[in-house]
């Protein structure tokens, strides 16, 4: 069934913002890569009351999120099995619990380019108002003690811009890569309510590339010194930056377009300025990846205490 | 156990290069997005044989191509289950039956360069000779039939030069893209034989975006009418370009500095010429996303059986 067809949906105004006037004059629209379509799916009926997205790249640690969040929101049994809403493929996985929906992304600004796209059309035709996005994620520090959390404040390129270069039939368009302040204020204070691990804000490097586009040592390529490395990280310390990663800022500049409030909340694994390789025990490893979890967790709760309060 | 601690293998010379003179400094080498290090697996054990490797973005096809290559080549019983190598972790899937190995990349140039990274790695701490690697992919196809096969003459990016740029150090380095011109006219050659479906050699287009970054009219932001669309997709055409996906240049590249003969094979899923959405049933997906198999699988066949005569 097409949403427009549902009674009640068809004049509902989406705060999230398409910017196509093409999408307007298609009967269908095939979210490929997610497996849904807005004739075989009711969209809004399915998401219509997401309030708060999480992404992150890899699947297993979106499921485990959405155990997480059950159990700490008290809205579903912690116990219950949280199937995969894209069951029918196997590019991305989708879990929602009440409001919460949590989405992985794959490796790198293409993979997550192509979930955004699809997400923010859900949203839209989902009619979906006030969504809060999140990206929480794994990075590599620069003079950060291991299990550092970062809340990014600028997400810059690798020569330290504040810019996201998006191609467009060939020619380069330069895109915004803000974030939003406030929202990074509010986590960095429940970072201080919750005083289990250290968060800080700082700018985040976002990388085409996770060996030689980010200096490191030991890839299968390698054309430069230990000190031409450390140059180079050191350069970028200077800019402020305090993690690497590979996905932030088409994150933001596509969650910035689309009027969505975002974040990008990542715990370092290592300090890039003593090492490269990814040598941490798998129990010290997910110890670190859940600190996103319990920061995003912990404001969303607070989110939805305060919302209850006043209604 | 170190592979340089087996014996046999301290020698070993193997003919997949890595071009980074720390790693021999390096007395573990992680593949870390794989779940193997160098100290903890024993690679040549474990993948000495390796002759061909074929990559794709989806696991689930990588596992379908494992079970469909093990039946062609009556290597194992085709019933039996093949475990994913890489089951602690969920970046990639890795499959193996005799001396081929399947392997999963994930979309886009970040995700399958991390992979190839890896995997290059992989091949060269095992030792392994003589391999040949296939990308069996999915693409859109510019004015032919969908479901056509395209193996690729060169890969070019969204401006049709045949180049890779990679970032290193912040700085952009220029690489060069060609794949194997005998292994691309050796394909043709048993797409004839075959007479299954239509295979034709040209040119792919490897975009870093699925939707504006392949002038889409249907992702959540389109700037851009359908006469300029056209007359981009049009221009491709002139330049020969007779598929787009998103892979090919980074593993073109790759694969050449490393010393790898290699070979893009995508199927088109559809025409852009005259649309852009996905709508074809799954029935019709399944069989297209079929036959780069059939036609790698074939190859690979041809080549066994020429090796057991020869030997």
């Amino acid at each position: 069934m097409n949403p427009k067809d549902i009674p009640g949906t068809e004049s509902c105004s989406s705060s999230v913002f398409v910017h196509n006037p093409h999408l307007e004059e298609m009967n269908d629209d095939i979210l490929y890569h997610f497996g849904f379509g807005t004739r075989t799916h009711n969209l809004p009926a399915m998401f219509g009351d997401v309030k708060f997205v999480c992404v992150g790249g890899s699947p297993w640690r979106m499921k485990s999120f959405t155990e997480y969040i059950a159990a700490e929101l008290r809205l579903e049994d912690p116990k219950a099995e949280y199937p995969n809403i894209c069951a029918g493929t196997d590019r991305y996985a989708m879990y929602k619990v009440g409001p919460v929906l949590s989405v992985s992304h794959g490796m790198g600004i293409p993979s997550i380019a192509i979930m955004l796209h699809e997400l923010i059309k859900l949203l839209h035709h989902a009619c979906c108002t006030n969504v809060t996005i999140f990206r929480i994620g794994t990075s590599g520090g620069i003079g950060l003690e291991p299990g550092t959390v970062v809340v990014t404040k600028q997400s810059l390129d690798a020569t330290f811009l504040p810019k996201f270069e998006q191609v467009i039939l060939g020619k380069t368009v330069v895109r915004n890569t803000d974030l939003d302040p406030s929202l990074a204020e509010e986590l960095l204070h429940c970072s201080k309510e919750l005083d289990q691990f250290e968060t800080m804000a700082g700018n985040t490097m976002c990388t085409l590339d996770f060996y030689e586009g980010q200096a490191r040592l030991d890839g299968a390529f390698c054309s430069y010194s230990v000190k031409d490395k450390q140059e180079y990280l050191n350069r970028a310390s200077e800019a402020g930056v305090c993690n690497i990663e590979m996905e932030s800022s088409v994150f933001a500049a596509m969650c910035k377009l689309s009027g969505l409030r975002a974040a990008v909340v990542c715990v370092t694994l290592l300090d890039r300025l003593k090492g490269d390789q990814l040598n941490v025990s798998p129990e010290v490893l997910h110890s670190y990846q859940h600190r996103p979890q319990i920061l995003v967790g912990h404001y969303i709760k607070k989110q939805l205490k305060k919302k209850a309060l006043c209604s």
